[in-house]
């Protein structure tokens, strides 16, 4: 496996940044990128690739072709990613070529819900139980050794709950399996939680750590609505959160921004549900509430630059604006919100077009 | 005189502003375009303009090449400026073919400090004494008239301290007049003021008006150093200092970003030195301490939206990073303040290549 590190010495302002996809992160990254006066390079397989609107350069093409990642590698002083599913090949032929961060086992591990549950698990960390499934058998099984209400997931790629499917019995476990056309699952026992919360966090090559203020986030259809800080976790859940993202982060040997999604039981007790290599949608907040936010975070450790400060100097509230609700710009822009708009074209069913951030007065 | 104005309706996200100007200020104004979703398109005389780095388009031509002040204008819903000193006829050939925001008059009253003084007069708004000066006759009887030290200015153009002079008698006037190269010039009554401070307003089509907190100002060899909020202003004179500018902006009809200088006597007592007819370099401060700073406001006012709010959520201090300043970037970078550098190749003395902001909470 490739090593793939951030460049040893720092990069001057003005250095090229490459980022891998051209989603929202992406923009958000490349316009941090922009104010401290780094050059961005996107790199994407989608024509409609909203980040391409603020990069310097763009580069248009599948992520299994060479030819352009070589390109693209020499134009860049070091690339990072900006979603996980990038393919593991793209990632380590970059490596080859160029600076990378974060490394391509972190990115493997989190693309992979067994690796992933698999990793945290042997941290000794709290995860909700679960299986591997690779056939109807082993789905049978798995539920049966789980015991009870669970959800079947593919293996790989997924987000915003597409490709999972909830199951309470075992002949049901057997049939989301062959729904979910026999590609290679993982059952996770279904974790009846209080509320859901997230550390995002950065970890620099020196080993330096910050990680901003736990939200509580509340989903809608499997995608993120809204992120409150501060979230109702007493002090100590929030020192013992911090550092399980930290342990994570360290024993990735991680470079860059991750966030670390968790349940908190009805008992307080906190279990990790999944860990994304990338700044993370409850992390915009970090935008208005924060002096640095979690882009600009991202963009200073990958470039080798210090940490800034994680701290919050407001309470925060962020709404995703999705799909047609974006048609609503203007009701949107009359609210005294930090208001930011993706830039996509077409409003799709689920599609996260913008986001709103609602600022008071520090309580905690 | 054209009539420059705004769209009538509220441009849709992912419109084209245009930007007149390539500086720092243009390029702070495209990155709160792109957090809205607007494209923008800068246009410079300058082949190494920083805001170039971080626009949708470019054009690099003079301020007189019709050609491509045409195709620029249909290339854009609205047209601004980041400096006052685009020529007069460049305003008004755009006029005719797209909507412009500020108004071609406020562009031509600011970029003239003898119309502007006397506009300012007219309204029964404090200045400091002036008179016009055309020769040298001129020169000595305006020193005369004004009874002690004074400065002569250049009419037009200058700023950061150019084409100025501090002037002790009438023969020191005479002679300040030659070394200016004998151009239209004004002699302004020196104020010796307690310190100096600005209002950054916005204003919208509608009539609508929002002042930030007045900061106050510390200049170094007639640069702008350090803008602090909240000043020493007592409220009333925040107050008194926030209607000066909404008169003014009133009466010009304006539509955008405007800065109005300040020097606050030691009795309290409040004299216009100038105005900027664009964002102001003493708002920087409010992209951080504010959830719409003043580019998103400029941005906000020229597309036709609503104004954002320009409450403050805490105090701040900007400094500018000046020149060589610039090559500390790494112990700039280690400091818990919001970093701005401005991607400029060159680090010349006195000019501007970044800035910083430190927030602390809300005193006032």
């Amino acid at each position: 496996m490739s090593t793939a590190v951030p460049p040893s010495a720092p990069l001057a302002s003005g250095a090229n940044i490459g980022i891998l996809g051209g989603g929202q992160l992406g923009r958000m990254l490349a316009l941090a990128a922009a104010r401290l006066g780094f050059k961005t390079h996107v790199f994407s397989d989608e024509s409609e690739s909203c980040a391409f609107y603020v990069a310097n350069e763009t580069t248009r093409a599948r992520y299994d072709d060479q030819r352009a990642l070589e390109r693209f590698a020499r134009a860049c002083d070091v690339v990072t990613f900006e979603f996980e599913n990038v393919p593991d090949a793209t990632a380590h032929f970059l490596a080859d070529h160029v600076a990378v961060a974060p490394n391509a086992r972190s990115l493997a591990i989190a693309q992979d819900r067994f690796l992933e549950k698999s990793f945290i698990a042997e941290l000794g960390i709290a995860t909700a139980g679960f299986r591997h499934v690779g056939n109807e058998v082993e789905a049978s099984e798995a539920f049966r050794a789980l015991g009870g209400p669970a959800v079947l997931k593919t293996q790989r790629m997924g987000y915003d709950g597409k490709g999972q499917q909830i199951v309470k019995s075992a002949p049901e476990a057997v049939a989301a399996f062959t729904a979910l056309k026999r590609v290679p699952c993982i059952l996770e026992k279904f974790v009846d939680f209080a509320f859901e919360a997230s550390v995002v966090a950065a970890r620099a090559r020196d080993g330096s750590f910050a990680a901003y203020d736990p939200p509580k986030n509340e989903h809608e259809h499997h995608i993120l609505r809204r992120s409150t800080v501060p979230s109702p976790l007493p002090a100590a859940k929030i020192e013992e959160a911090t550092a399980i993202a930290k342990r994570i982060a360290e024993k990735l040997d991680y470079v860059g921004v991750l966030g670390v999604e968790l349940f908190v039981g009805r008992g307080g007790e906190l279990i990790v549900n999944e860990i994304a290599p990338r700044v993370h949608n409850s992390g915009h907040w970090t935008i208005e509430a924060c002096v640095t936010s979690q882009f600009e975070q991202h963009i200073r450790v990958v470039a080798g630059w210090p940490l800034g400060s994680a701290a919050r100097h407001s309470d925060a509230v962020m709404e995703n604006i999705i799909g047609k609700e974006s048609d609503s710009w203007l009701k949107l822009a009359k609210e005294q919100g930090g208001l930011h708009i993706y830039g996509k074209r077409e409003a799709r069913p689920g599609r996260k077009m913008g986001h709103i951030t609602r600022l008071s007065p520090l309580t905690k």
